[in-house]
């Protein structure tokens, strides 16, 4: 048995990267970016206008105060999208409107709400009472993404944000890496179909569902191959099927005489066994080989073993083959709410609920740890780590790895 | 204006509920389910074995020493997908595999690792040296799920957990809520669309897609109109086709002199308001209004305003079309590593970036909370919510909302 650190290095260390592709910044959501994106224009591209306001040279309101007011005079307007280098002489001011380019020498703006505006023989001034420091209500070239800069990197997931800043930058097309191929199959006798008729002594196939979700989730194309009993002959058309694709998932088969058949037949198909059990609990009998460019995973029956292997492993394989970094969960801490012992033989992933009340986040764990307990994942919302022998006492401060589902 | 809290109130209460319709299980990933779910079966079906072992009754084991230990006979073996309901005599056993029903007068299962086999006249015998207490390795009929339970409630979004519970349940047809349709409009004149060419004055339109990603991230159909110019006869060829749509967003046209354009002509196609302003830093002049069962949300210009604002106020309406719950924030807590204050007249969103230190969580604010600055939301993880003169210390414990993206 190795540890789940080393099966995730070696899983890291024998998946490929997928080729690229050019696609359109529409398809790009959940995608990963195969290029450094650099940004070839300044946000802003010029000094622009937080406010509707005037613009103000703030050498011209130096003296100004409540009792001895300086006038500026208005001789004009500048809406957002015009495009003139306007620059303007002391004394004067503009009409500027949120969004528009401040005139070359200005270096703030005062609010409209602020200004007194006068007529005085047939033109206009605004009354100004303060200094004007530079920079008030502008936001000068380039303060939130400058020219040449690197903004995104290789390997970045495209979520709403990163997808955002992709228009922001203006760009219609990018390169990113390929999505997998995932072939998923199950296997057992017992297993049926979703729809069909169950008897007794049988039991419906999530698995295949589990790795189709997160397979989507995580950017893989999911293609279901079906249930396969536990024969040799059958078994071995899927196998032959699975290992068309990039990424071969197999769940159910792996306890001790099951497990037998599936790797009989995987050798059998030439595939070359890198690990075949990892020191967790839930996930024990969990199988990684390739062949060639494929990756296969042998996942345990059970629903949560399923599920979590997927999440901790299975996930780093699809992240090798669409360029991303090692995935690393996101953590947060919080005060135990139970005492906790691993007393088993393997490190444990413990199913946690984790609630905030007043200022502190309090963690539970949920009441059944069982593998074949699917509802464990359903209303849980973190992990718990413990390693063999781990003991944490209630009240204690825990970190926990938040359950993305 | 109003508080953020007002508006989600009548952000709910004005939106309306969409239909149902029933879907197969496959599309139905990132939906919300229209019904109670009730489980028609108990999961597991059976008292079913956790390991490969030997099934016992347990009292046969009663007085099991190692020094004197029980032997009984293996009358066969029960594989996986058998259905028949099996009693053992006392003083037998059978061969069970993981997952396979365990005989009616069984009350626990030996794993196989820990027997010694023996033959003795021709018979097939096992050896046990200990009590097997009742329960040992067997999860019994109902544990994870009982027939006639709520497993999951209407309205509820299927994520990956959801979705495999589903498959797990064994259905293949659901009733879920309809998608809203969302049109989305960019409205001034200086906007310009992706991979066109940019003038100076001039910025790309990020918020048709941030909106866009985020729509399709919450459960609607993004339909992007285009960019309107600052002009009411363009406008109004825009607002006629948005208002075709459930909901339909505008960004951009609400400072001061455009917002009035882009009211006038909603207004004029029948749209009646219902609040135009909140007291957020982002997100102030946002309004909100309806024409019978549409909905109309406009957004301030920036893109960091229009990001937040359909975080916490176009998600609400999204999530009460189809059929949920008002959105709750993932809330956790930390160490604040910088001195905040509020020291505007709104409530305050500020972008933070955690990080776990050692046990701790260490929460900075992003370096610059402008409105125009869209990197503030690329790299941080988490919302602040400060209310107006609320000031924290460096060194206190704040909770705050996970930035989801």
């Amino acid at each position: 048995m190795i540890s789940i650190e080393e099966a995730k290095k070696l899983v890291w260390e024998h998946t490929p990267v997928l080729g690229k592709e050019k696609i359109s910044i529409f398809d790009s959501i959940a995608r990963v970016i195969a290029e450094n994106i650099v940004s070839e224009i300044n946000v802003p591209p010029f000094n622009r206008s937080a406010m509707d306001g005037f613009a103000i040279i703030s050498e011209d309101t130096k003296y100004a105060t409540k009792e001895k007011p300086v006038l500026l005079e208005v001789i004009g307007e500048i809406k957002a999208g015009e495009t003139k280098n306007l620059v303007i002489e002391n004394g004067k001011t503009v009409l500027i409107m949120t969004g528009a380019k401040v005139p070359v020498n200005c270096e703030s703006v005062i609010k409209i709400e602020d200004i007194e505006e006068i007529v005085k023989n047939g033109k206009k001034y605004i009354k100004i009472n303060r200094y004007m420091p530079k920079g008030e209500n502008i936001s000068t070239k380039g303060e939130d993404i400058k020219e040449g800069e690197i903004i995104i990197k290789k390997g970045t997931f495209i979520d709403s944000a990163v997808f955002s800043m992709i228009a922001y930058l203006g760009i219609d097309e990018i390169n990113v890496y390929k999505k997998p191929t995932v072939a998923i199959l199950s296997t057992g006798d017992e297993i049926k179909n979703v729809g069909e008729k169950i008897n007794e002594g049988e039991i419906y196939d999530s698995n295949s569902y589990s790795i189709y979700a997160l397979t989507k989730k995580y950017g893989g194309i999911p293609k279901l191959l079906g249930i396969s009993k536990d024969r040799p002959e059958l078994l071995d058309r899927f196998i032959k099927k699975g290992l068309q694709c990039d990424l071969f998932i197999i769940s159910g088969g792996v306890s001790e005489g099951k497990y037998d058949i599936v790797v009989d037949v995987l050798k059998k198909n030439g595939v070359k066994l890198i690990f075949h059990k990892v020191a967790i609990k839930p996930g024990k009998p969990t199988f990684f080989g390739k062949k060639n460019k494929k990756i296969v995973f042998g996942l345990p029956g059970y629903p949560v073993s399923t599920y979590i292997n997927f999440d901790y492993l299975v996930k780093v394989a699809i992240y090798k083959m669409t360029g991303r970094t090692i995935p690393e969960k996101f953590k947060f801490s919080g005060i135990l709410e139970k005492d906790v012992e691993n007393k088993g033989d393997r490190d444990e992933f413990i199913r946690m609920i984790s609630k905030i009340r007043d200022n502190d986040v309090y963690i539970t764990p949920y009441h059944s740890q069982k593998s074949g307990v699917l509802s464990s994942i359903l209303y849980s919302n973190a992990i718990l780590y413990l390693k063999k022998g781990e003991k944490r006492k209630k009240g204690e401060k825990v970190v926990v790895e938040y359950l993305e589902k």
